[in-house]
Formats: structure tokens, sequence, C-alpha cells
């Protein structure tokens, strides 16, 4: 199980936006460069996180991405499931009514099969966690230690 | 992102071995029509389950698969780590060191990602919750509304 390599993107562009975007939209391709990313892939992980509603985008020459809300309102949940969608990576098939039970009365059935539920409260307890750390929190993480960080990014954004 | 089907039938497995196999080993196509699965890739993920200590597989005509401890000692963490492997579902490629980054000193990456960093507490919190809870645990949970189905199962597996 690999969760796709856009979250990474998309949480590094975020973050990124914070410091560059103030000023207008930040084209993809700006983007793309400021991680050494292939610019059309990323273009789709940026649409996802417009159509989450974590960015916004402005079409024409001047246009790109701009965060739609301050990196308070966005959680490493938020990320995610923009990326990746919001279904469990465990899906239950149900199996337990297949081959020797298949016509088992349905009353059987009623209870939730109990390896799903195990299953569904690892999964619970990995989304909370997620939920509970924001970009905000993130940032105040990587910039602790270099607190000029945004400085030196803005001076790169402004010279390229 | 998704989990394999493999961690769904490992566990049914699991709990009808611990149900069926007290008597020998059980062949993986009993195993398969139990729960109607294509053998050949069921007999993969039992192979996993050796692999990984949960299962031993005796070779043979009259071979087939054990639990290898009592279900008190299997974790659903044991079950998802054997068919999926160890590796993390999120994987750092440090992204941050790379286009405007290229050639900062070393010192600017001492400290972890701040993003894979949380990240890695979801998943801390995923995984701790799934070692916590055992195959006994799901066990109890999946015959508690129906406590004669181990005795259902085994009339089923001495019938056919």
């Amino acid at each position: 199980m690999r969760m796709s390599e856009g979250v990474e993107w998309a949480a590094h562009c975020c973050l990124l936006l914070s410091w560059i975007g103030e000023d207008g939209p930040v084209p993809a391709t700006r983007l793309a460069a400021g991680f050494d990313l292939p610019a059309p892939y990323l273009n789709k992980q940026l649409q996802a996180l417009v159509r989450a509603g974590i960015a916004t985008s402005t079409p024409g020459p001047r246009g790109g991405f701009r965060l739609a809300r301050p990196l308070e309102q966005i959680t490493m949940m938020d990320i995610v499931t923009a990326i990746e969608g919001p279904e469990p990576a465990f899906q239950c098939t149900e199996i337990r009514q297949r081959g020797m039970f298949a016509g088992s009365p349905e009353s059987n059935f009623r209870a939730p099969c109990a390896i799903s539920t195990a299953m569904r409260k690892g999964e619970m307890a990995w989304r909370r966690t997620l939920a509970k750390q924001t970009l905000a929190d993130v940032n105040a993480a990587a910039t602790g230690g270099l607190p000029d960080l945004p400085e030196q990014i803005r001076a790169w954004y402004a010279r390229t």
C-alpha cells in the first residue's frame, strides 16, 4: 500500500504558496521548478487542491494558484483527502457472505464484519491524527530551525 | 490509496484456520472454497502468512496450512504487515532538497522534513491501533452474536 507522491507534492506546494503567493497567483510551472517536479503532473495535483477548496486557480498568462484559506484552516487530512480521495484504504468486500456462507440467513450478517471493524478503527486513528495537524503546525515545525526560510524562498521567487 | 484485498482474505483465513485447523492442515483449495476465492491467488496470501511466521504450511497430498500461534498472539498489524510489507504508505522523497534548494547547505536538512513527520504521526497512530487488536479480539466480536458460528463451520468442513 503506497500513498501517491502527489500528497508530498501538494503539501509542499501549499507551504510554498503561503510564502510566495501573497502578491498574486503562482503558475504551476514556477511551483514545479521550485521542487524540480514535472509541471503537467504537478498541475493535476494542484487542480485536485482546487476541487477540494484548498487552493484557487486563476486562468490566463498572469494566472496560477493561490491558497483558498489560511494554513491554520488546512489539515494534513484535507491534503490527503484532496489527492487520494475519501475512500478508506481497507475496503471490505464481505467475503464472509460467500462460499460456505452463501445462502445463510441475512440476520447472520446484520452486525458489521469484525475484521472490517478492526481495520476501520485503525484508519480512524490515522485520520484523526492527520486531522489534528494543520499546515500551520507543519509550517511552524519547518521554519522553527530555519526562521529565514520563507525569506530565502521569496528571494528565490523574485530572482527567477 | 487502496489496501490489497489479500488483507481481508488473510484475516478471514486465520479465523477459519482457528476453527477448522485443529485436526490437521487445511489445503488452500478448501480455504478458497470457504470464501469462493481464486485458489492460486489466495495461496500467495497464505504463503505470505507463512513467511511472516503467522501460519505454517505442510507439503504433500494431505498438506495445507495451520496457524503457527494462537489468535491471542496475532494482531491485525501482523496480518497487514505480512500482506502489504513493512514499508510506510507515505514515502518521503525529500523534494524539499530539490529545485530551488538544490545546493543548499546540508545543515538545512538535518531536521526531518516537517511534512514527513506529520504523515508519520498519522501512520504510527494507525499501526498502534492495529497492533492493539488481536485476532482473538476479532474472533470474540465475530462470534459474540453468533456463538454457534465455529460449530457451523466445522460441520461445513466435515461435510464437504
